[in-house]
């Protein structure tokens, strides 16, 4: 475990990582004097296939964003210089701060479609211009703990580390991807960065280059190991998987002579519940009963499955692109809309995308087991049996006390373990019952009946 | 267009957006002596269904994080707390700078499985240590801009703007995909960011949320128009398309009494080559002939090109999610893969992931026309007929000029109109051929028999 720099992993972002329409809109707003409290929702329209749940992430580094909400003067400088924008509305940016309360999920629940999980009660400017950022931080991580959280369902006793930041889509998607994975119970990362910046447990081993750079894989075994020594698994699959594993039994030998014990060793290619069988075999004859065998190449939670089915002896799993890409459904149907303004609740109709207004919230039930049963989303209000979900986490700009990153994970494999048994099995569709409470329905069509549209 | 503060765009990051086992394997050089040359290669193993070629992006920021790559004191500091370095290496690392060479194909040229679009000769140590994130740099901008091109392809002469920050993963992603689909021809982005740091154009009207805060569709119409008289697009899809086309018209005369003039309507919502023909209708009728009809809400290449193909009358299209997350193929299998070692060529023989050794280079023959007609991949000296597309771009870690994003771009049109009518068509399967060179099968052959595996 390395000790973290900067355990709340800041990667909050500047105030023009939004879309030019919000400004735009806010000199709209500006110019016609409205200023009045709006309140904002994120939430997901509907679940897409491959995925029954959802598991709420990104909520930290959206309370940050919030929080270090402002235009530099090299910002307000460029703005101007668009020649897009009158003076008043540029004053106003300049002492633009995030002033609002914010109600939320914490992260690591489990919700589904229509649930709001982050609610926005701020003067319409700033619930309007950090839309773009919310959605882009909450979604993301939403969708990537979404899908660790099915390996983890799957795989639940093995050692599943993040490998992907490669083919992440950028910097900040590995770095995110590699906390959203850990809070859903991945082990740890192989990204460095997310170490340092976020405290998270790093893994690695060696690459095909480092035995592709030696004369012969034997050399490259004894170097590897000599240089880390606490941490020898060793990459067999370069050449030919079972001699990899022949020479690592051939090694053995020697490195116990220096005082090296051989971990483990990687498998990369080829079938790897094969290789790993056979691999299991030729270590176990040898004498390296202990050494574990890792596994990586374009896993997910499917081939998961089929693995452990199959009884494979893997003892630990890379997955890289298939997760921090969340292949199969590469982003969540979600939105961030209004739902009142100046205290009248609203609503947008467009066809296929009608929203429900009013501020919410959801109360789950849980059976005698603590297995969840049932939602309602309701008006904030409207009490209804069951636990509610959405908790105050900033008033007036001011965060709340803070969730650790352990503490996240904790409440996230409770959530887990909590999820109706065909959920936890992974068998899509099957559909939990969330229920959209009478008075939401009123309000929808009090709402209708009285838009001047 | 709106002047950038810094045209480069850096967006290089820290020397730990890397993984762990390439510090531990450089470790391993550094306790065995291993200091000589290596020859690494990024290239694309093969492409996946609904891509017919691909386009080289992510050069730019790849060579902004080669010249800027070092390790600050507190990185070292927090590598050193880990306890798994010991300081013979650390006190390496904090010297080391990138004094290779690159040699690449220059951004937005069309390029082939294994044809490598990137080449770093460099120390070891070095070469391998930026693996990960030149990957991650290349990978990304080059889905995004193959992606963005096919676009591109299939509506020539429209307004192309790229919307998808918010569902981008992360804020590198958004700012990257503004880029990559800028450089392969869209017209420009909603993302104020990628306007000030990258200098591309922005675009941005108005969201559902102003039209809804206002007590009446009309009122939001005519606020907006005041705020932003020289842009007014109004969305007009909040509640029903056509009435809110009907409003247009009707707003029309009193803003033109101001002064302003109505540039176009935005629909986002319902069957959007039905209402764009309903909506140019009622706007032809209503003497607004010179208003555009902008389209958005889920876009890609098949749905551009069937609209077109239908004949709805849309000027401009808003294209998000399904470009920023390159949906239908959200990742490439691509590698950066040691070729070359202390002047012997490398090759890596893992099941289904053999790679060809040695420095390469890439030669492309056009007909009398100009359009493509093969390509050969074959060794570095090994001249062939034909254009070689592998240029020197840094030499001993400086580099040579830099490319502007204009230029980047026109290169891109060109090689777009050099694609054989088919893969312009988006006609796939189509094999364009790409020959391996005699050389090339024969070096891997030398190579397989010398491997003291």
């Amino acid at each position: 475990m390395n000790p973290p720099l900067n355990p709340a992993g800041n990667l909050a972002g500047s105030a023009l990582l939004t879309d030019l329409y919000q400004l735009t809109m806010l000199q709209g707003y500006h110019d016609s004097g409205m200023e009045d409290v709006a309140v904002f929702e994120f939430f997901v329209r509907k679940l897409r296939s491959g995925r029954g749940f959802l598991m709420a992430a990104g909520l930290e580094q959206s309370l940050q964003f919030l929080e270090g909400l402002r235009f530099s003067p090299d910002e307000l400088a460029w703005l101007a210089s668009t020649g897009r924008f009158n003076n008043g509305f540029l004053a106003q940016l300049e002492t633009l701060r995030f002033t609002g309360d914010v109600h939320a999920m914490p992260e690591g629940t489990v919700f589904f479609p229509n649930e709001p999980i982050l609610r926005v009660t701020a003067p319409i400017a700033q619930a309007q211009l950090v839309e773009t950022r919310l959605i882009n931080l909450l979604h993301f991580q939403t969708l990537i703990a979404s899908k660790a959280a099915r390996m983890v369902l799957v795989a639940p006793d093995k050692l599943l580390v993040d490998f992907g930041l490669r083919r992440a889509h950028g910097a900040e998607a590995g770095l995110l991807a590699a906390r959203a994975s850990y809070l859903a119970g991945f082990t740890g990362t192989a990204t460095v960065q997310a170490g340092m910046q976020l405290g998270i447990p790093l893994f690695g081993t060696m690459a095909h280059s480092f035995v592709q750079a030696h004369d012969g894989e034997m050399l490259a075994f004894e170097h590897f190991a000599h240089a880390q020594p606490d941490n020898v698994v060793l990459l067999i699959d370069t050449y030919d998987t079972e001699e990899g594993a022949r020479k690592v039994v051939a090694l053995a030998p020697q490195l116990e002579r220096s005082g090296i014990r051989i971990k483990g060793v990687r498998i990369d290619s080829g079938n790897l519940a094969d290789h790993a069988r056979q691999v299991r075999r030729i270590l176990d004859a040898g004498g390296l009963q202990h050494a574990t065998i890792f596994a990586s190449g374009d896993l997910d939670e499917y081939l998961l499955r089929d693995m452990l089915a199959s009884g494979a002896p893997v003892d630990g799993f890379g997955i890289g692109t298939r997760m921090d890409t969340s292949s199969d459904v590469p982003y969540l149907d979600c939105a961030y809309k209004l739902q009142e303004y100046a205290g009248k609740a609203r609503r947008k109709r467009s066809e296929g995308k009608q929203t429900w207004p009013g501020r919410k919230q959801v109360y789950r039930s849980h059976d005698a087991d603590g297995r969840m049963t049932a939602d309602v989303v309701t008006l904030e209000g409207d009490a209804q049996p069951g636990e509610p979900l959405l908790v105050p986490v900033m008033r007036a700009g001011q965060r709340h006390a803070t969730a650790t990153l352990a503490d996240i994970r904790s409440h996230a494999a409770t959530c887990l373990a909590r999820l109706p048994e065909p959920l936890r099995q992974l068998q899509e569709p099957y559909n939990y019952r969330v229920e959209i409470a009478r008075a939401l329905h009123e309000l929808a069509a009090q709402v209708d009946r009285n838009i001047s549209f």
